[in-house]
């Protein structure tokens, strides 16, 4: 098996415990994956978490990311890894099988993302995702461990080989592109006097899960970008 | 998710590491299975193991056991896991996509056999197997976390909700009946001088694994241990 084909990023959000971060390393490296980042661990030591036997060049290579924007701003799929809590979900909730095609012929690399061990993802982490995958669980124990549900997902990927499954149409739009849509719209609605203080949080998620859903390609982030731009000169020039 | 109808008996043969062990234990439980045996682990204190956040229960009710044959008592069908070393294998290797219809559809209980974490299953335990799987993993890094192999065997074997595979032809024997007709084969084969005492091990395993790979039924197990012992009574009468 050599590397595959399938560019992912594994991006584990707020870990706490430096054995779980060894272990996804480990299961990147089993995989045949090579990149895994880091949002705000819990514990800063986590390059030298002592799990990671066969996985510490991906642990070396380990990127530290102080936001999670930060952690998928070249990825055009971003799919966030649930529990399925108590938790209004936002996005289409798919399980591992659903949702494998899709990530094996994205176009361009993908981020996997997995909340903390306590809480899962936040509300925010959330709002940077595509969709959702669940690996179905027992209700009586339905929370995994970290570093393998790390395994599971990445083990799915890899367990046909690839088929010939084309990507169609145009490239979607990169993490950082629709991150600068998203904070330009949001910059367009505070100075239209849309967003008060209140409500700036919740608008914030909408918006940026509103970008997401529209699944933008690369060809549109210019035009979308450069009309933007153009509201917030003219704000600017009135105001 | 139900409790599974696959019946699974997850057996850790001579594990080191305790959160090994219940990280095995909460794997259970997350895919609804319910029976862990753990053979000679290294750590008498397996049931304190401190990972098994959710898994307690099936920690709880772990069977300590002695020996493997004692593990597999009741098992009629055992898998062993393999990362695939230097050594010839003996038994059927399938790939785990492979294997996982026969482990579905099998009558009577599936003893799923994982070795020691730095060693792997031992000639000894791999001779109990009727054959043998491996998870498909990067050639740099092979060698998975026994916890998150635990893992991603058992989701493979419920990702897919049970089809209609019907079980054909009888029930094969269980684990302690080809368990007797191996002991008492390899008694009939002293008593006959054919084993002397060099190659009394390597005879061992041949018959073990030669028990396992002729697939009894639960009908040859009476026809078979009533030859034996009355060949054994023959030798016996004479001697």
């Amino acid at each position: 098996m050599d590397l595959r084909p399938i560019d992912i990023r594994v991006v584990l959000c707020q870990p706490r415990n430096p054995l779980n971060i060894g272990a996804a390393a480990r299961a990147v490296s089993n995989f045949g994956f090579r990149h895994l980042r880091v949002v705000k661990p819990y514990d800063p030591a986590f390059r030298e978490a002592v799990s990671a036997v066969g996985g510490a060049p991906v642990l070396q290579s380990a990127e530290l990311c102080g936001e999670v924007a930060d952690a998928l701003r070249d990825c055009t799929l971003v799919v966030g890894t649930t529990a399925i809590g108590h938790r209004e979900l936002q996005q289409p909730l798919l399980t591992l099988v659903q949702a494998a095609p899709a990530i094996r012929a994205n176009q361009g690399p993908v981020g996997l993302l997995f909340g903390s061990e306590k809480f899962g993802l936040s509300n925010e982490e959330l709002a940077f995702c595509h969709h959702l995958v669940h690996i179905p669980t027992s209700p009586q124990t339905p929370s995994m461990n970290l570093g393998q549900a790390v395994a599971v997902c990445l083990y799915e990927l890899i367990r046909e080989p690839a088929s010939g499954e084309m990507p169609l149409g145009p490239k979607p739009v990169e993490g950082s592109d629709a991150e600068q849509i998203t904070r330009m719209m949001l910059e367009a609605l505070r100075e239209s006097g849309y967003t008060n203080r209140i409500v700036a949080t919740s608008i914030e998620l909408k918006v940026r899960r509103f970008v997401r859903r529209i699944r933008l390609t690369s060809r549109d982030a210019p035009l979308v970008l450069g009309i933007l731009r153009q509201i917030l000169w003219k704000f600017r020039e009135k105001g």
